[in-house]
């Protein structure tokens, strides 16, 4: 029996007190490549919806009523007007659903579709839930245009259905790659938006993330002899200033304090935008002798800088969480081990943590920190839009900031020989790893995390519980589902079961896979009988079943496998669209392909700029995403990475005539 | 042969040419009922050594030359006329010697004491060590009086003799408790003075308990289900004042961000005090049923109160480290008993942690949280200044916020039934614990850091090495102590040994006196043949005698000894200083005598303030020490403590003729 016969089946007598609902179907514009996913909006005749509205829950652009060639594409339906609730079953490419709230509370009535098809309402439900609608009051305020905040997610009220704020991503990855960002995050609850501009909440799924990466990192920095300690968030004007260079890469973005309760400050204080100035005077005062260095201290803080760009959660936000490590040593040598040893871990954090896979290298004169002598830097990559985006940072300072605040030490020759200035590395990590990994791994069902870093790594679901179940063997169930919850949590596996009896399985499984648990571990009559559980993998819906007695081996053994899986996917993707170009001719035309590009260079900074120029315009015409920076952005350099392609003798720039001196890595970026 | 004996025997003939030095002898300014120590000033005959470079470099009061009954008194010497330097060695109590820092330039000359004793420089210098000399730069500018910063601790200048800035602490705790309090903490490198007033540098010795107490809080809290997450530092005025109650006992310490780079901000964003009203919005928006609840939340961060009070470290800083957690409950027995689990908690870190005892109990009306229901906290004590200190509390705020945020669920027994309004709670524990630990244990000969929390637990050094030894030997003694080391860290210790050769043994317990490292772990040629090491505790120099074949098991157990023992000694003070008070007439007198007191009382806020009133002033004309908030503090109500005496029958209110409904603890307080 087809759905669509199912459907016919649910049909009743015809009423005429019966509420008439209309079904429209729309179509969002999206770039000329991109195939629509139409929007099937189910709504009482009496309701208006908006396009403006409808294209705000689904965070899609300009809907339009759909022609009849979409009809027949997607529904198999000749034309718009012999459309009906019915073709839904037999849609043959995914649509997104849209049920008018006021639906729901007509409970006990009739419903007469456009059609002449008569429902009891709790049918017309039980039958469109199965296309996991999302359900919107269209009576609401219309969002303004002028709004500053990015548009809220959730312009789909859900009060009407208690738990339709549960029910999935509406926004398509490959079509509308920033607003699916930002409903992944706030519909899987990592992050929450703030009614201060710029600012975020991290929730506990993404706060644990955290956690791991800062034990992860602590330990190995601590092995180097790094010890934690906290500087005030508070800096005089007079010190920030000091050193030129630095401060006017920072200017720009720093807040100020003036204000005391109702006390007017005699001085502006500064809120740090990083602490080179902070900490640097007293690392002068606390460096007397040679043997007071190295000094390694780092601290886990959050520093501040008042961007003006649109923010975005995560990679660029007013405030954020990050660690920043700041060292002097005595030699040179010391000083520049320590700065690729940093990042070693950096982008240890990056492919063994966080399954994102980067490219390590240098930074070019222009890209590196203000202030210092060289910045290495390893870099990453988002395939849906094709940019570039920079990982994490460590600087080599030189002598710089040692000479500016005098970090000095008597020669340990003698006194007849010069002072010794120390040389200086800091280094940071934000909490913009966790946007990397989000927007890499995860997918139209929601969060993928990989399991290392997950907070949860398995959700344990008693299934196979029907009407007919008997209360002993859904006890049974039950208990035999905790069991396997304790007994995982035993072998130190983060897991939780959910027992309620109040939701269907099919209902959980969405909501985990919303949440991005790495493992559902299912346990029903069968698998009772058979002495074993079922355990999907969250990425890609594969299935195993484990024996009860492998439990602790196993399922350890699966949650590598798909941390392995999705970085090696990740890098596979990463290494397809980083493409040599030697010659500028193909150069916009293989960027515009969404790679990364790595060409022979000069070096020169002018040609840096040129390059980015000449590549910011709207060369093949094709539409950007909203959420670009520019829509004409340029490529930048992103790093001249450490493995080199081999390049030949007298090789020209890809820009200019110069000759080239190495490879560098361009590429739009965020 | 007498140290006095000895000198004599240093002495050489005289010298024409010979430097004249002075040996001066001064009384500082103290308290009546205290004994004041001697400074000794030994310095060239042309230097000028005033008296507020003296006070600055002893930290002490108006420095006076000393009269002949305190020569007679202290150094065995008729008049100050006779005094020489051999009189040192036979002073027979405590004094402090500071030291030209022009004498130690003066390698190779002979130098006249003003008696006419001649000796080497070398010789000098080696007798004046033996009693932890300060070496003073007297040229240096005079301390501006007008300086609003405390006045700077290194004063004396330490670059003279390279190692001097470790020479111990000069300021008795007994005498001036706020001067020695700066002193350990900056000479012992827990903390640094900001140039930012009321802020902080936390240097690595201080911040790593921080980390141990987070580890221990963070595991606990997190079995009871409560998750950690980030909310931003800023909050718009119009959230902030939300609660009226609350934010009245907050606005006038609320720094205020009104810039950003060189625009002003249309609106002005406060950066939280607390955040109760940065979190509950997003509560109300969260909890959208019962199912939703409970919810608890706890950061780890910092938060400011621009104070205007005098500050001080760790215990009044304008930037505080802490934890905040804030959890809501649909059912308010549930919140009721989580307030207590977490205060049993915080008792926790002060006394199985910090070594600290405290008095549980609760907050009066009017010292509870301003907008919450009532406050528990944990009291402290501080011996020498007799004062009580806050240590943590947490706070059940009943419906109070719930109502005001509108963090309500429909009522689960059905719509029919009215909506519940969460019950919330918050609590509270910041770096200010650190402050209480080191102003209890700490001593004259630098900070005591109980063994649990301290960075370092034990410091193996090699002893014994004299001219005469070997180099095998020494190396076999060198290598030994390495082994230990490795040993106890292995055993999960946290250890460090000390093997640098320029620095004798004496000068190294010095300085890990000062650092307040529990135990030392010395192993020298006598150790070595018996297959043993000499354990010394830090806080009573009490010795061990610890067979190698042992190191593992008696290592922790001497630790674990050395933990119990600091918490006897400071309960027995703490318990002995907290008095039975049944008489108004006996309260002031016995608030004088540096105890807290527990008396009968009526609960009535007007008493309260009476209390306060009446215990202010200056009773006995008794001085009280500089960092006194004020000098004629009034004793506050610190508690209701859960632990009550037996109230008798028709008992009335202590200070007024109202019953007494239960005992408070009352007592000038941090």
């Amino acid at each position: 029996m087809s759905l669509e016969e199912s459907f016919a089946k649910l049909c009743v007598e015809p009423q005429s007190d019966a509420t008439v609902v209309k079904a429209l179907v729309f179509k969002p514009k999206t770039p000329k490549s991109a195939t629509p996913v139409p929007i099937v909006v189910v709504a009482l005749l009496s309701t208006t919806t908006p396009s403006p509205l409808i294209a705000s829950a689904t965070s899609t652009k300009d809907p339009r009523l759909a022609r009849d060639d979409l009809f027949k594409d997607v529904f198999n339906c000749s034309t718009a007007k012999e459309f009906h609730l019915g073709h839904l079953a037999q849609a043959n490419s995914e649509f997104k659903l849209l049920v008018d709230d006021k639906l729901s509370k007509l409970a006990g009535s009739t419903i007469c579709n456009v059609n002449q098809k008569f429902l009891q309402q709790e049918q017309l439900s039980d039958y469109l839930e199965q296309f996991s609608p999302e359900v919107v009051d269209f009576s609401q305020e219309l969002p303004s245009k002028e709004t500053k905040k990015p548009a809220p997610v959730a312009a789909a009220k859900s009060a009407a259905l208690e738990d339709a704020k549960l029910i999935g991503i509406t926004v398509d990855k490959a079509l509308d790659f920033s607003g699916w960002y930002q409903q992944i995050l706030t519909k899987g609850e990592m992050l929450d938006y703030y009614d201060v501009s710029g600012c975020y909440i991290l929730r506990p799924a993404s706060y644990a993330i955290w956690e791991v990466i800062q034990r992860w990192f602590d330990d190995r920095i601590k092995s180097l002899g790094v010890q934690n300690a906290y500087f005030p968030m508070f800096v005089s004007s007079r010190v920030l200033e000091k050193e030129k260079d630095h401060i006017e890469g920072f200017a720009p973005e720093v807040a100020w304090v003036t204000r005391a309760g109702s006390s007017e400050l005699e001085e502006p204080i500064a809120i740090r935008p990083t602490s080179e100035t902070v900490m640097y005077p007293y690392y002068a005062k606390w460096v007397q002798s040679y043997r007071d260095l190295p000094i390694k201290l780092n601290q886990w803080n959050s520093v501040v800088r008042w961007e003006f760009k649109h923010p975005q959660p995560f990679l660029r936000t007013r405030e954020f969480l990050w660690q920043e490590g700041h060292t002097a040593h005595l030699a040179e040598e010391d000083a520049k081990e320590e700065v690729l040893q940093i990042l070693d871990f950096y982008a240890g954090v990056y492919e063994e943590l966080l399954a994102v896979p980067v490219v390590k290298g240098r930074k070019t004169e222009k890209e590196k920190f203000a202030g210092g002598d060289f910045t290495t830097t390893c870099e990453g990559y988002i395939p849906q839009t094709g940019r570039g985006i920079q990982g994490a940072t460590s600087h080599h300072l030189g002598q710089n900031f040692s000479k500016m605040f005098n970090i000095s030490v008597e020669n340990p020759q003698g006194p007849e020989f010069p002072k010794v200035f120390a040389y200086q590395n800091s280094w940071g990590l934000s909490t913009r790893v966790i946007g990397v990994m989000v927007m890499i791994h995860s997918d139209n069902k929601g969060l993928v995390i990989p399991p290392r870093v997950s907070q949860y790594q398995c959700v344990v679901l008693p299934v196979g519980i029907t009407a007919k179940t008997s209360d002993e063997q859904r006890i049974a169930i039950h208990q035999a589902a905790k069991k396997v919850e304790d007994r995982l949590h035993t072998a130190k596996i983060r897991v939780f079961g959910d027992y309620n009896d109040n939701y269907t399985p099919g209902w959980k499984f969405a909501q985990y896979e919303l949440k991005g648990v790495p493992l559902r571990i299912e346990l029903g009559p069968k698998d009772m009988s058979n002495e074993q559980v079922t355990v999907v993998r969250r990425n890609d819906s594969r299935k195993y079943t484990v024996k009860l007695n492998e439990l602790e081996t196993r399922i350890p053994e699966i949650l590598e496998e798909m941390q392995k899986d999705l970085f090696l996917k990740a890098k596979e993707l990463f290494d397809t669209h980083r493409k040599i170009v030697n010659e500028w001719k193909d150069f916009v035309p293989s960027l515009n392909k969404k790679n990364v590009i790595l060409s022979p260079w000069c070096g020169v900074m002018e040609c840096e700029e040129d390059i980015k120029d000449s590549s910011a315009k709207k060369d093949n015409g094709e539409e950007f995403e909203a959420d670009d920076k520019s829509p004409s952005m340029g490529a930048k350099s992103l790093c001249i990475p450490f493995e080199q392609p081999e390049l030949k003798e007298g090789q020209k720039c890809v820009k200019c005539d110069r000759p080239a001196i190495q490879y560098c890595m361009f590429g739009r970026s965020y």
